[in-house]
Protein backbone atom coordinates (compact mmCIF):
# COMPACT_ATOMS: atom_id res chain seq x y z
CA UNK A 1 0.00 0.00 0.00
CA UNK A 2 1.48 3.80 -0.61
CA UNK A 3 1.96 6.44 1.84
CA UNK A 4 2.54 10.16 1.23
CA UNK A 5 4.62 11.75 4.28
CA UNK A 6 4.30 15.34 2.78
CA UNK A 7 6.34 17.94 5.26
CA UNK A 8 5.10 21.59 4.43
CA UNK A 9 6.94 24.55 5.78
CA UNK A 10 8.29 28.27 4.89
CA UNK A 11 5.92 31.29 4.53
CA UNK A 12 3.09 29.38 3.57
CA UNK A 13 2.54 28.79 7.08
CA UNK A 14 2.09 32.42 7.69
CA UNK A 15 -0.24 33.40 4.76
CA UNK A 16 -3.78 31.80 5.81
CA UNK A 17 -4.75 31.92 1.65
CA UNK A 18 -1.48 30.34 0.31
CA UNK A 19 -2.00 27.50 3.79
CA UNK A 20 -5.87 27.15 2.85
CA UNK A 21 -4.86 26.57 -1.19
CA UNK A 22 -2.76 24.19 -0.29
CA UNK A 23 -4.34 22.07 2.40
CA UNK A 24 -7.67 22.18 -0.78
CA UNK A 25 -4.95 20.07 -2.69
CA UNK A 26 -3.81 18.32 -0.08
CA UNK A 27 -7.06 17.08 0.66
CA UNK A 28 -7.44 15.78 -2.59
CA UNK A 29 -4.07 13.60 -3.12
CA UNK A 30 -5.76 9.84 -2.89
CA UNK A 31 -4.92 7.32 -0.55
CA UNK A 32 -2.95 7.04 3.11
CA UNK A 33 -1.04 10.28 3.96
CA UNK A 34 0.55 11.91 6.89
CA UNK A 35 1.24 15.79 7.00
CA UNK A 36 4.30 17.24 8.91
CA UNK A 37 3.81 21.13 9.67
CA UNK A 38 6.71 23.57 11.01
CA UNK A 39 5.89 26.36 12.76
CA UNK A 40 6.39 29.69 10.41
CA UNK A 41 7.37 32.81 11.44
CA UNK A 42 4.40 32.76 13.92
CA UNK A 43 6.91 31.32 16.68
CA UNK A 44 9.27 34.13 16.86
CA UNK A 45 6.34 36.55 16.88
CA UNK A 46 4.63 35.26 19.50
CA UNK A 47 7.42 34.53 21.87
CA UNK A 48 8.52 38.57 20.92
CA UNK A 49 5.18 39.64 21.81
CA UNK A 50 5.26 37.27 24.84
CA UNK A 51 9.00 38.98 25.52
CA UNK A 52 10.70 35.44 25.78
CA UNK A 53 14.22 36.44 23.97
CA UNK A 54 14.93 34.35 21.50
CA UNK A 55 18.26 33.03 20.12
CA UNK A 56 19.47 31.08 16.72
CA UNK A 57 22.29 29.06 15.93
CA UNK A 58 22.52 28.02 12.61
CA UNK A 59 18.92 28.52 11.88
CA UNK A 60 18.13 26.09 14.67
CA UNK A 61 16.21 28.04 17.68
CA UNK A 62 17.87 27.66 20.90
CA UNK A 63 14.63 26.35 23.18
CA UNK A 64 15.24 26.97 26.57
CA UNK A 65 11.72 26.54 28.94
CA UNK A 66 10.09 29.32 28.17
CA UNK A 67 10.43 29.11 24.16
CA UNK A 68 9.82 25.32 24.94
CA UNK A 69 5.90 26.77 26.11
CA UNK A 70 5.80 28.87 23.29
CA UNK A 71 6.69 26.62 20.48
CA UNK A 72 4.25 23.99 22.81
CA UNK A 73 1.83 26.85 22.23
CA UNK A 74 2.35 27.35 18.48
CA UNK A 75 3.06 24.15 16.93
CA UNK A 76 0.94 22.02 18.50
CA UNK A 77 -1.88 24.59 19.53
CA UNK A 78 -2.82 27.25 17.38
CA UNK A 79 -1.00 25.97 13.74
CA UNK A 80 -2.14 22.26 14.20
CA UNK A 81 -5.25 22.70 15.29
CA UNK A 82 -5.83 25.60 12.03
CA UNK A 83 -4.49 23.12 9.81
CA UNK A 84 -6.75 20.77 11.20
CA UNK A 85 -10.19 22.63 11.26
CA UNK A 86 -9.45 23.83 7.70
CA UNK A 87 -8.89 20.07 6.32
CA UNK A 88 -12.18 18.87 8.09
CA UNK A 89 -13.71 22.09 6.55
CA UNK A 90 -12.30 20.09 3.30
CA UNK A 91 -14.14 17.12 4.35
CA UNK A 92 -10.30 14.86 5.44
CA UNK A 93 -10.76 13.32 8.38
CA UNK A 94 -7.17 14.89 10.27
CA UNK A 95 -6.13 14.12 13.78
CA UNK A 96 -3.58 16.74 14.81
CA UNK A 97 -0.74 15.08 17.22
CA UNK A 98 3.00 15.87 17.94
CA UNK A 99 5.08 13.19 18.96
CA UNK A 100 4.10 12.73 22.48
CA UNK A 101 0.97 11.65 21.40
CA UNK A 102 0.51 7.75 21.61
CA UNK A 103 4.04 8.17 22.34
CA UNK A 104 4.56 8.49 18.32
CA UNK A 105 8.31 10.37 18.52
CA UNK A 106 10.22 8.95 21.10
CA UNK A 107 13.22 11.56 21.24
CA UNK A 108 16.75 12.56 23.57
CA UNK A 109 17.83 16.06 24.48
CA UNK A 110 20.65 16.99 22.09
CA UNK A 111 23.72 17.00 23.57
CA UNK A 112 26.53 19.05 22.00
CA UNK A 113 29.68 20.08 22.53
CA UNK A 114 30.01 23.35 21.59
CA UNK A 115 26.40 24.98 22.62
CA UNK A 116 23.42 23.94 25.00
CA UNK A 117 20.26 23.96 22.61
CA UNK A 118 18.16 23.89 25.39
CA UNK A 119 14.77 21.35 24.93
CA UNK A 120 15.87 20.07 21.22
CA UNK A 121 15.50 16.40 21.02
CA UNK A 122 17.13 14.29 18.56
CA UNK A 123 14.65 11.41 17.26
CA UNK A 124 15.17 7.62 18.89
CA UNK A 125 12.14 5.85 17.53
CA UNK A 126 8.97 6.34 15.69
CA UNK A 127 6.02 4.25 16.68
CA UNK A 128 4.67 2.55 13.61
CA UNK A 129 2.34 0.40 15.76
CA UNK A 130 0.32 3.78 16.59
CA UNK A 131 0.67 5.70 13.42
CA UNK A 132 -0.66 2.42 11.40
CA UNK A 133 -3.32 2.45 13.97
CA UNK A 134 -4.41 6.12 13.04
CA UNK A 135 -4.04 5.24 9.10
CA UNK A 136 -6.09 2.31 8.85
CA UNK A 137 -9.04 4.09 10.92
CA UNK A 138 -8.82 6.14 8.16
CA UNK A 139 -7.20 9.42 9.95
CA UNK A 140 -4.77 11.63 8.36
CA UNK A 141 -2.27 12.30 10.76
CA UNK A 142 -1.05 15.98 11.10
CA UNK A 143 2.14 16.40 13.04
CA UNK A 144 3.45 19.39 15.31
CA UNK A 145 7.10 19.10 15.40
CA UNK A 146 7.48 18.39 19.01
CA UNK A 147 8.94 15.05 20.71
CA UNK A 148 9.72 13.52 24.34
CA UNK A 149 12.03 11.55 26.59
CA UNK A 150 9.44 8.89 27.82
CA UNK A 151 10.17 10.59 31.23
CA UNK A 152 7.48 13.37 31.30
CA UNK A 153 9.71 15.85 29.31
CA UNK A 154 8.19 17.69 25.92
CA UNK A 155 11.14 18.22 22.89
CA UNK A 156 11.66 20.86 20.20
CA UNK A 157 12.39 18.90 16.99
CA UNK A 158 13.11 19.90 13.59
CA UNK A 159 10.56 19.42 11.20
CA UNK A 160 12.13 17.85 8.27
CA UNK A 161 14.15 15.59 10.45
CA UNK A 162 10.33 14.47 12.00
CA UNK A 163 9.17 14.04 8.33
CA UNK A 164 12.34 11.85 7.33
CA UNK A 165 11.97 9.37 10.49
CA UNK A 166 8.19 8.84 10.00
CA UNK A 167 9.17 8.15 6.41
CA UNK A 168 11.66 5.88 6.58
CA UNK A 169 10.29 3.96 9.81
CA UNK A 170 6.50 3.87 7.74
CA UNK A 171 8.62 2.20 4.74
CA UNK A 172 8.33 -1.00 6.07
CA UNK A 173 5.29 -1.23 5.97
CA UNK A 174 4.20 0.93 2.95
CA UNK A 175 5.20 2.08 -0.56
CA UNK A 176 6.11 5.52 0.81
CA UNK A 177 6.68 8.60 -0.80
CA UNK A 178 8.91 11.96 1.37
CA UNK A 179 7.38 15.28 0.34
CA UNK A 180 9.68 18.08 1.38
CA UNK A 181 7.34 21.33 0.22
CA UNK A 182 7.82 24.78 0.22
CA UNK A 183 8.22 28.22 -1.95
CA UNK A 184 11.09 27.32 -4.17
CA UNK A 185 10.63 25.79 -6.97
CA UNK A 186 13.03 22.97 -6.13
CA UNK A 187 16.66 22.42 -5.93
CA UNK A 188 18.63 25.32 -7.83
CA UNK A 189 22.08 25.44 -8.78
CA UNK A 190 21.58 29.20 -9.15
CA UNK A 191 19.03 30.58 -6.79
CA UNK A 192 18.06 33.71 -8.23
CA UNK A 193 17.12 31.82 -11.20
CA UNK A 194 14.32 29.31 -11.34
CA UNK A 195 15.37 27.98 -14.69
CA UNK A 196 18.28 26.52 -12.65
CA UNK A 197 15.64 23.58 -10.46
CA UNK A 198 17.28 20.33 -11.38
CA UNK A 199 14.95 17.43 -11.98
CA UNK A 200 17.33 15.21 -10.41
CA UNK A 201 19.46 14.81 -8.00
CA UNK A 202 21.95 12.03 -7.14
CA UNK A 203 24.33 11.58 -4.10
CA UNK A 204 27.30 11.95 -6.62
CA UNK A 205 25.66 15.04 -7.82
CA UNK A 206 24.99 16.75 -4.29
CA UNK A 207 28.61 16.32 -3.57
CA UNK A 208 30.02 17.97 -6.70
CA UNK A 209 27.27 20.79 -6.07
CA UNK A 210 28.99 21.14 -2.61
CA UNK A 211 32.53 21.36 -3.83
CA UNK A 212 31.35 23.68 -6.26
CA UNK A 213 29.55 26.07 -3.47
CA UNK A 214 26.49 25.91 -5.70
CA UNK A 215 24.22 24.47 -2.60
CA UNK A 216 22.26 27.06 -0.35
CA UNK A 217 23.21 26.40 3.09
CA UNK A 218 19.69 26.14 4.18
CA UNK A 219 19.20 23.22 1.61
CA UNK A 220 21.92 21.41 3.00
CA UNK A 221 20.10 19.41 5.89
CA UNK A 222 17.00 19.01 3.45
CA UNK A 223 18.79 17.30 1.46
CA UNK A 224 20.99 15.56 3.80
CA UNK A 225 17.64 14.22 5.33
CA UNK A 226 16.49 13.38 1.47
CA UNK A 227 19.60 11.48 0.88
CA UNK A 228 19.16 9.45 4.19
CA UNK A 229 15.63 8.78 3.54
CA UNK A 230 16.51 7.51 0.43
CA UNK A 231 18.91 5.05 1.81
CA UNK A 232 16.52 3.77 4.35
CA UNK A 233 13.77 2.32 2.26
CA UNK A 234 11.70 5.44 1.08
CA UNK A 235 10.63 4.82 -2.78
CA UNK A 236 10.80 8.21 -3.86
CA UNK A 237 11.95 11.36 -2.11
CA UNK A 238 11.18 15.21 -4.01
CA UNK A 239 11.67 18.27 -2.80
CA UNK A 240 9.72 21.28 -4.50
CA UNK A 241 7.29 24.28 -4.35
CA UNK A 242 4.06 23.36 -2.60
CA UNK A 243 1.59 24.68 -4.99
CA UNK A 244 2.29 22.06 -7.03
CA UNK A 245 2.32 19.59 -4.83
CA UNK A 246 -0.14 17.18 -7.21
CA UNK A 247 2.34 17.10 -9.97
CA UNK A 248 5.50 17.00 -6.89
CA UNK A 249 4.07 13.49 -6.09
CA UNK A 250 3.90 12.39 -9.44
CA UNK A 251 7.16 13.23 -10.14
CA UNK A 252 6.79 15.94 -12.78
CA UNK A 253 7.67 19.25 -10.82
CA UNK A 254 10.37 20.02 -8.54
CA UNK A 255 13.56 18.13 -7.79
CA UNK A 256 13.84 14.05 -7.28
CA UNK A 257 16.40 12.44 -5.14
CA UNK A 258 17.81 9.68 -6.65
CA UNK A 259 20.33 7.07 -6.13
CA UNK A 260 22.74 7.34 -9.06
CA UNK B 1 -16.69 -2.66 29.51
CA UNK B 2 -15.88 -0.02 31.56
CA UNK B 3 -15.64 3.39 30.86
CA UNK B 4 -14.49 6.35 32.94
CA UNK B 5 -14.41 10.09 32.20
CA UNK B 6 -12.79 12.07 33.98
CA UNK B 7 -13.30 15.91 34.02
CA UNK B 8 -10.18 18.29 35.78
CA UNK B 9 -10.47 21.53 36.27
CA UNK B 10 -10.34 24.66 38.66
CA UNK B 11 -6.90 25.55 40.61
CA UNK B 12 -5.08 21.94 39.65
CA UNK B 13 -4.58 23.03 36.29
CA UNK B 14 -2.30 25.98 37.02
CA UNK B 15 0.01 24.29 40.20
CA UNK B 16 2.69 22.09 38.54
CA UNK B 17 3.09 19.58 41.71
CA UNK B 18 -1.07 19.17 41.91
CA UNK B 19 -1.32 18.20 38.31
CA UNK B 20 1.75 15.97 38.89
CA UNK B 21 -0.13 14.42 41.97
CA UNK B 22 -3.45 13.95 40.10
CA UNK B 23 -2.38 12.35 37.09
CA UNK B 24 -0.16 9.66 38.81
CA UNK B 25 -3.71 8.96 40.68
CA UNK B 26 -4.93 9.21 36.76
CA UNK B 27 -2.16 6.67 35.76
CA UNK B 28 -3.05 3.61 38.17
CA UNK B 29 -6.77 3.95 37.12
CA UNK B 30 -7.66 0.12 35.49
CA UNK B 31 -9.53 -0.16 31.88
CA UNK B 32 -10.67 2.32 29.73
CA UNK B 33 -10.38 6.10 30.47
CA UNK B 34 -10.81 9.70 29.25
CA UNK B 35 -9.39 12.88 30.62
CA UNK B 36 -10.91 16.13 29.96
CA UNK B 37 -9.29 19.03 31.15
CA UNK B 38 -10.03 22.90 31.26
CA UNK B 39 -7.22 25.63 30.90
CA UNK B 40 -7.34 26.96 34.21
CA UNK B 41 -5.96 30.66 34.59
CA UNK B 42 -3.10 29.86 31.99
CA UNK B 43 -5.65 31.45 29.43
CA UNK B 44 -5.87 34.37 31.20
CA UNK B 45 -2.52 34.95 31.65
CA UNK B 46 -1.27 34.07 28.68
CA UNK B 47 -4.18 36.50 27.14
CA UNK B 48 -2.56 39.54 29.70
CA UNK B 49 0.86 39.25 28.67
CA UNK B 50 -0.35 39.36 24.57
CA UNK B 51 -2.45 41.98 25.80
CA UNK B 52 -5.82 40.49 24.45
CA UNK B 53 -8.52 41.92 26.70
CA UNK B 54 -10.60 39.24 28.32
CA UNK B 55 -14.33 39.58 29.01
CA UNK B 56 -16.77 37.46 30.61
CA UNK B 57 -20.13 37.00 31.00
CA UNK B 58 -22.25 34.74 33.64
CA UNK B 59 -18.56 33.23 34.42
CA UNK B 60 -18.11 32.34 30.23
CA UNK B 61 -15.55 33.79 28.20
CA UNK B 62 -16.42 36.19 25.38
CA UNK B 63 -14.23 34.30 22.53
CA UNK B 64 -13.44 37.04 19.85
CA UNK B 65 -10.85 36.13 17.36
CA UNK B 66 -7.64 36.88 19.14
CA UNK B 67 -9.63 34.88 21.92
CA UNK B 68 -9.60 32.16 20.17
CA UNK B 69 -6.46 31.71 18.81
CA UNK B 70 -5.29 32.18 22.73
CA UNK B 71 -7.34 29.22 23.90
CA UNK B 72 -6.60 26.92 21.11
CA UNK B 73 -2.26 27.39 21.99
CA UNK B 74 -3.03 26.93 25.45
CA UNK B 75 -5.70 24.44 25.61
CA UNK B 76 -4.87 22.54 22.68
CA UNK B 77 -1.20 23.10 23.24
CA UNK B 78 0.29 23.97 26.36
CA UNK B 79 -1.89 22.43 29.03
CA UNK B 80 -2.93 19.67 26.62
CA UNK B 81 0.56 18.66 25.66
CA UNK B 82 2.11 18.94 29.30
CA UNK B 83 -0.36 16.89 30.63
CA UNK B 84 0.05 14.13 27.77
CA UNK B 85 3.90 14.37 28.46
CA UNK B 86 3.92 13.68 32.08
CA UNK B 87 0.82 10.66 31.57
CA UNK B 88 3.40 9.43 28.96
CA UNK B 89 6.21 9.42 31.34
CA UNK B 90 4.04 7.66 34.04
CA UNK B 91 3.48 4.91 31.37
CA UNK B 92 -0.11 5.62 30.27
CA UNK B 93 -0.09 5.79 26.32
CA UNK B 94 -1.78 8.88 26.22
CA UNK B 95 -2.86 10.90 23.11
CA UNK B 96 -3.95 14.87 23.33
CA UNK B 97 -6.36 16.11 20.78
CA UNK B 98 -9.23 18.36 20.89
CA UNK B 99 -13.08 18.34 19.40
CA UNK B 100 -11.63 18.92 15.77
CA UNK B 101 -9.46 15.92 15.84
CA UNK B 102 -10.91 12.94 13.86
CA UNK B 103 -13.81 15.33 13.71
CA UNK B 104 -14.78 14.60 17.42
CA UNK B 105 -16.90 16.97 18.29
CA UNK B 106 -19.07 18.61 15.69
CA UNK B 107 -20.51 22.45 17.29
CA UNK B 108 -22.77 25.25 15.31
CA UNK B 109 -21.67 28.70 16.98
CA UNK B 110 -23.67 29.87 19.92
CA UNK B 111 -26.78 31.81 19.19
CA UNK B 112 -27.59 34.09 21.36
CA UNK B 113 -30.36 36.40 22.00
CA UNK B 114 -28.40 39.00 24.12
CA UNK B 115 -25.03 38.55 24.54
CA UNK B 116 -22.53 37.81 20.99
CA UNK B 117 -20.68 35.08 22.50
CA UNK B 118 -17.91 35.13 19.71
CA UNK B 119 -16.27 31.37 18.59
CA UNK B 120 -18.31 30.08 21.62
CA UNK B 121 -19.69 26.26 20.80
CA UNK B 122 -22.44 24.26 21.48
CA UNK B 123 -22.01 20.64 20.91
CA UNK B 124 -24.34 18.88 18.76
CA UNK B 125 -22.67 15.49 17.71
CA UNK B 126 -19.73 13.25 19.98
CA UNK B 127 -18.27 10.88 17.13
CA UNK B 128 -18.20 7.97 19.10
CA UNK B 129 -16.99 5.27 16.04
CA UNK B 130 -13.38 7.51 16.00
CA UNK B 131 -13.25 7.69 19.92
CA UNK B 132 -14.44 3.64 19.77
CA UNK B 133 -11.18 3.30 17.92
CA UNK B 134 -8.87 5.23 19.93
CA UNK B 135 -9.57 3.56 23.46
CA UNK B 136 -9.65 0.03 21.53
CA UNK B 137 -5.95 0.64 20.23
CA UNK B 138 -4.60 0.86 23.44
CA UNK B 139 -5.12 4.90 23.77
CA UNK B 140 -6.65 7.57 26.75
CA UNK B 141 -7.56 10.53 24.74
CA UNK B 142 -6.67 13.58 26.60
CA UNK B 143 -9.26 16.09 25.34
CA UNK B 144 -8.86 19.71 25.03
CA UNK B 145 -11.58 22.13 25.39
CA UNK B 146 -12.07 22.73 21.67
CA UNK B 147 -14.91 21.94 18.67
CA UNK B 148 -15.00 22.67 15.59
CA UNK B 149 -18.03 23.57 13.08
CA UNK B 150 -17.09 21.30 10.34
CA UNK B 151 -16.67 23.92 8.17
CA UNK B 152 -12.82 24.76 8.86
CA UNK B 153 -13.91 26.91 12.42
CA UNK B 154 -12.73 26.18 15.97
CA UNK B 155 -15.00 26.94 18.54
CA UNK B 156 -14.20 27.59 22.48
CA UNK B 157 -16.27 24.84 24.20
CA UNK B 158 -17.23 24.17 28.49
CA UNK B 159 -14.90 21.62 29.58
CA UNK B 160 -17.54 20.48 31.33
CA UNK B 161 -20.20 20.44 29.18
CA UNK B 162 -17.68 18.30 26.70
CA UNK B 163 -17.02 15.74 29.45
CA UNK B 164 -21.03 15.31 29.84
CA UNK B 165 -21.66 14.94 25.92
CA UNK B 166 -18.71 12.28 25.70
CA UNK B 167 -19.61 10.11 28.87
CA UNK B 168 -23.46 10.57 27.50
CA UNK B 169 -22.43 9.34 24.45
CA UNK B 170 -19.81 6.71 25.20
CA UNK B 171 -22.68 5.22 27.52
CA UNK B 172 -24.27 3.65 24.07
CA UNK B 173 -21.06 0.72 24.80
CA UNK B 174 -19.74 1.56 27.69
CA UNK B 175 -20.57 1.17 31.37
CA UNK B 176 -19.97 5.11 32.08
CA UNK B 177 -18.46 6.84 34.71
CA UNK B 178 -18.64 10.12 34.99
CA UNK B 179 -16.16 12.32 37.49
CA UNK B 180 -16.11 15.89 37.72
CA UNK B 181 -12.84 16.48 39.96
CA UNK B 182 -12.15 20.04 41.59
CA UNK B 183 -10.22 21.47 44.19
CA UNK B 184 -13.88 21.15 46.48
CA UNK B 185 -14.99 17.94 47.96
CA UNK B 186 -17.97 18.06 46.89
CA UNK B 187 -21.12 19.49 46.91
CA UNK B 188 -22.17 21.29 49.72
CA UNK B 189 -24.91 23.02 51.25
CA UNK B 190 -22.74 25.64 53.32
CA UNK B 191 -19.76 26.80 51.44
CA UNK B 192 -17.79 27.51 54.26
CA UNK B 193 -18.09 24.48 55.72
CA UNK B 194 -16.61 21.32 54.62
CA UNK B 195 -18.40 18.87 56.32
CA UNK B 196 -21.56 19.86 54.71
CA UNK B 197 -20.81 17.78 51.60
CA UNK B 198 -23.52 15.83 50.72
CA UNK B 199 -22.98 12.07 49.89
CA UNK B 200 -25.56 11.70 47.65
CA UNK B 201 -27.92 14.28 45.74
CA UNK B 202 -31.03 13.83 43.49
CA UNK B 203 -33.00 15.65 41.61
CA UNK B 204 -35.77 16.56 44.21
CA UNK B 205 -32.91 17.60 46.11
CA UNK B 206 -31.13 19.57 44.00
CA UNK B 207 -34.42 21.74 43.64
CA UNK B 208 -35.00 22.03 46.90
CA UNK B 209 -31.68 23.78 47.69
CA UNK B 210 -32.18 25.53 44.53
CA UNK B 211 -35.27 26.96 46.27
CA UNK B 212 -33.59 27.48 49.84
CA UNK B 213 -30.47 29.04 47.83
CA UNK B 214 -27.89 26.83 49.17
CA UNK B 215 -26.51 25.98 45.83
CA UNK B 216 -22.95 27.71 44.91
CA UNK B 217 -23.94 29.48 41.49
CA UNK B 218 -21.11 27.93 40.22
CA UNK B 219 -21.90 24.86 40.85
CA UNK B 220 -24.92 25.22 38.75
CA UNK B 221 -23.73 24.25 35.55
CA UNK B 222 -22.12 21.27 36.97
CA UNK B 223 -25.14 20.08 38.38
CA UNK B 224 -26.97 20.38 35.45
CA UNK B 225 -24.90 18.24 33.46
CA UNK B 226 -24.68 15.81 36.04
CA UNK B 227 -28.23 14.89 35.96
CA UNK B 228 -28.49 15.63 32.08
CA UNK B 229 -26.03 12.74 31.82
CA UNK B 230 -27.44 10.78 34.24
CA UNK B 231 -30.86 10.78 32.78
CA UNK B 232 -29.17 9.89 29.23
CA UNK B 233 -27.32 6.68 30.36
CA UNK B 234 -24.35 7.51 32.46
CA UNK B 235 -24.17 5.27 34.93
CA UNK B 236 -22.95 6.85 37.96
CA UNK B 237 -21.76 10.81 38.13
CA UNK B 238 -20.00 11.89 40.78
CA UNK B 239 -18.36 15.28 42.01
CA UNK B 240 -15.83 15.64 43.82
CA UNK B 241 -11.71 16.36 44.99
CA UNK B 242 -9.18 15.56 42.22
CA UNK B 243 -6.75 14.64 45.39
CA UNK B 244 -9.18 11.50 46.26
CA UNK B 245 -9.98 10.56 42.64
CA UNK B 246 -9.46 6.87 43.58
CA UNK B 247 -12.37 7.07 46.20
CA UNK B 248 -15.06 8.92 43.80
CA UNK B 249 -14.53 6.57 40.91
CA UNK B 250 -15.18 4.11 43.79
CA UNK B 251 -18.06 5.99 45.22
CA UNK B 252 -17.00 6.23 48.44
CA UNK B 253 -16.16 10.03 48.86
CA UNK B 254 -17.31 13.15 46.94
CA UNK B 255 -21.13 13.82 46.03
CA UNK B 256 -22.91 10.91 44.13
CA UNK B 257 -25.94 12.09 41.91
CA UNK B 258 -28.81 9.86 41.92
CA UNK B 259 -31.84 9.09 40.23
CA UNK B 260 -33.99 9.41 43.67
Amino acid sequence: MRLNVIKIGGNVIDDDESLSHFLHMFTVIKGHKILVHGGGKIATDIAERLNVPQQMIDGRRITDIETLDVVTMVYAGLVNKKIVAQLQGFNCNAIGICGVDGNLIKAHKREHAQYDYGYVGDVDEVNTHIMGKLLTAGLTPVIAPLTHDARGQLLNTNADTIAKDIAQNMSEFYETTLVYCFEKMGVMTDISNEQSVLATISTNGFEQLKREGKVHSGMLPKLQNSFQALNKGVKRVIIGNWAKIDLLIQGTAGTCIVHE
